[in-house]
């Protein structure tokens, strides 16, 4: 068995936490001095384990193993959400150093961005090919509007050249993470064996009324925006359970109204609504019946409503292997303790999935606390889970 | 009959309208240097026509007639939303002008800032008693927060006595305003003697939940306030039908999600719903029934649902005798072209109601365009209404 050595494992956790400290969190977003500083302070921490360390011209850093043989990669990413938690994204790349320390043959990777602070899954996209100089050139950051190649010139990443991930040379990757959620706290449970991350649909829904003074329009006379809004969102309320499965969710996080003055009638909504579920078949009928919820208020109601879809990601299946190696290492290290469960959040192992076998680990978040500097896990819960993604590296490294 | 001369009445209208000209409408927030100009200019006026001008330490301009005997107080007010009409509460201030310059004992008035830049109809309820002092150390713009008190005193104001109106010296209240809606234009008519002003009540619904990743949370587990919200305008949307009146209307024009953010489930929701109607008992119905569906909302959902009235004002009946004057004179010179109505809109004349008869007259708004600079009335309605209102106040004086 591989030498696993939990003492460093956490001593790392907790070094990389110093950077860019926040209170019992982190505040490292991509390409801030802290952000770069946590990227080089990794590659000296691949080369101690004997990784050969390089940082790519969008900011990931890949340590390779030097050995031939088959091999995993095993990572996530290491940037932060604001003023976020100190294990989201940094677990599953100090995870993937472990395993490297103990002498398993994987490369480990920290993807760039996939917190998204200018743009999607920016680091994983590009090693899989997906991302253009192009897009590279548009994108800015989402609050300052910061341009993407400024801010790789300040980081000091201008010109260099961006790394591609080799299928042919991973059996597959392996991402531990933290859930992000309750489930496993709810069910007194300490890790979960992800079955695949669910695919997203969003959609923009417009609906055009009339700006009115609500004293002078009758309401036979009114064409009122934020009721035709609420009569969209009640038929979604209680339609969907019929149509949905057990783990799919469906949200509307946001609406605003034109002009969102008391004493007027709202001549404008715009409400953005999504629905997440791990298989695609759901994700078609769901957005059938959407569409048939919108054209049915905008046939009733005399407000004018349009539905647009204005993004999605396919659902990605664990690979059968690889998930079957986490459910070995968890039934032995953690029996009755675990469960299988989809990841309702995206994460970059989805955008790797697409040229590689892909099994992700969850490990239960105190509270369900997430995107928020008192994020927490155990430690013995984090002990645990670089346990089990040891033992299915090792059983998946030596068949 | 009074020798009204149209022509001048909409001379001295066009005159105005050039005070803070912007585009086809006019531009003069209360106290800005404009609004101060164009009440100056009312005084030059009313002194033209025999008037004692005087304007007092609120802004209100009132012009007394010299004469002894049975007297009516005519008016509206002066000043005007941003970048609004030219009619909205020029025209019945203007009228009384007209009704004045013919002859008639009328007394004329623009109340100060009955668009509420700094409070509610500071100017009309300043003069029948109801604004202390300690109300106007408090208010302050609506907007940047300007204090009343340096309002006050930039615009010259600070010191001079604030009027109060003697119900002993009037017969009565006429205002004559523009409608803002488009139930006359709606049935072809040229005008609308009211019938009363509704009464307001308007209340804050604040929906308590739990933001939580849209991922990460099963439908099982959430408290989302945006559903919440939905469910209780719903059953307004079902209920409030059944227990209105036919001229009721209701409105939620503001709801406010927390965080508002696409993949996040709301914490919080807060709307703002309002209902008006001519009468109390409507409105002790409607209040009850809000409250139990709010409550019923609260014992149903996961989410903690309160709601509390934020404001109310009292309907004001016309008085009988006025108003009966008013349908006098709009069947002598404009029969079938007229109806009764209520005013869904607040005005002066509500407030003026506390202390003596009121009656207002409506004159069309084309496409029902208000508050915006584009609101007009058409020449010939403008004249026809200044003679219905000339012929009322004959009739009552001549008593």
């Amino acid at each position: 068995m591989a030498d696993i050595d939990p003492t460093r494992f956490l001593a790392d956790l907790n070094a990389l936490r110093k950077i860019g400290e926040f209170k019992t969190g982190v505040h490292r977003p991509t390409y801030t001095p802290d952000d770069m500083e946590s990227r080089r302070w990794l590659m000296d921490r691949m080369r101690e384990v004997g990784l050969d360390a390089e940082m790519d011209g969008i900011g990931n850093v890949l340590g390779r193993h030097a050995g031939g043989g088959p091999r995993l990669l095993v990572g996530s990413h290491i940037e932060t959400q604001n003023e976020a938690g100190w294990l989201d994204g940094a677990l599953g790349v100090l995870a993937g150093l472990a395993l490297a320390r103990a002498g398993l043959a994987v490369d480990v990777v920290a993807f760039a961005d996939e917190e998204g602070h200018y743009g999607s899954f920016l680091g994983s996209r590009s090693m899989i090919g997906e991302v253009s100089e192009a897009e590279i050139d548009a994108a800015a950051h989402n609050q300052d509007g910061k341009p993407l190649r400024q801010a790789l010139r300040e980081a000091g990443l201008e010109g260099l050249p961006r790394l591609r991930l080799d299928p042919a040379r991973y059996r597959g990757f392996l991402e531990l993470h933290i859930e992000q959620g309750t489930q496993l706290e709810n069910a007194g449970l300490r890790s979960g064996v992800v079955t695949g991350i669910v695919g997203i649909r969003y959609f923009r829904i417009i609906v055009v009324g009339q700006q009115d003074h609500t004293g002078g329009t009758t309401m036979a006379e009114r064409k009122d925006a934020a009721v035709a809004a609420m009569r969209v969102l009640h038929l979604i309320d209680e339609r969907f359970p019929m149509h949905v499965d057990e783990r799919t969710v469906w949200t509307c996080g946001r609406i605003v109204l034109e002009p969102n003055a008391p004493h007027v009638i709202a001549g404008r909504a715009e409400m953005i609504f999504q629905f997440r579920d791990i298989s695609e078949a759901v994700m078609e009928r769901l957005e059938a019946l959407l569409h048939r919820i919108v054209a049915e208020v905008d046939r009733r109601d005399r407000c004018s409503i349009t539905v647009e879809r204005l993004g999605h990601s396919a659902p990605a299946l664990a690979d059968p292997v690889l998930h079957a190696g986490l459910v070995e290492a968890a039934k032995k290290r953690a029996n009755g303790q675990w469960q299988p469960m989809p990841s309702g959040a995206i994460h970059d192992a989805q955008h790797v999935a697409k040229i590689m076998p892909m099994a992700m680990l969850f490990t239960p978040s105190i509270g369900g606390i997430s995107h928020h500097w008192a994020e927490d896990t155990k430690e013995e819960d984090l002990v645990l889970a670089l346990h089990i993604l040891a033992d299915a590296a090792e059983d998946c490294l030596s068949r």
